[in-house]
């Protein structure tokens, strides 16, 4: 059983008012390090056995039309486990 | 500049909406390969230079008490790039 990971990310050039929601808290909290925060999305697909890669390539479809908004949204498909 | 990264998951004994709606629809959409889905959050926080082991623990921190909910989720801090 492996872990095939998609993490979606809005692209650096889109807006992202929830990472500015945790930028603008963490101060308030005593956090101090942070230049800037991006929220995004991580999803953990379970396939049996090791993924093949006509899988990698199946999830890599899924990942652009089901999983991500390709127009705000850039993506990484990985293998983990 | 370095990014760390927390991912936040749903821990396995809390049902997953999300995750559910993303494995039914994969099917109808052609993709059958997935045996389970799990959805959570990924929160890139960038900083200057190299993160300390300080900076990295008052991470820990901030992801506990503000990008988790510890009694429903669970969380990893990685440092990337």
């Amino acid at each position: 059983m492996a872990t095939i990971v998609v993490e979606v990310m809005l692209k650096p050039e889109i807006l992202d008012p929830q990472g500015q929601a945790v930028a603008a808290a963490l101060p308030r909290l005593g956090f101090t390090f942070a230049k800037e925060v991006r929220q995004g999305k991580r999803f953990e697909i379970s396939v049996d056995g090791t993924p093949t890669a006509e899988q990698l390539a199946d999830i890599e479809r899924a990942a652009q039309t089901l999983l991500s908004n390709p127009v705000i949204e850039s993506f990484r498909v990985k293998v983990e486990g």
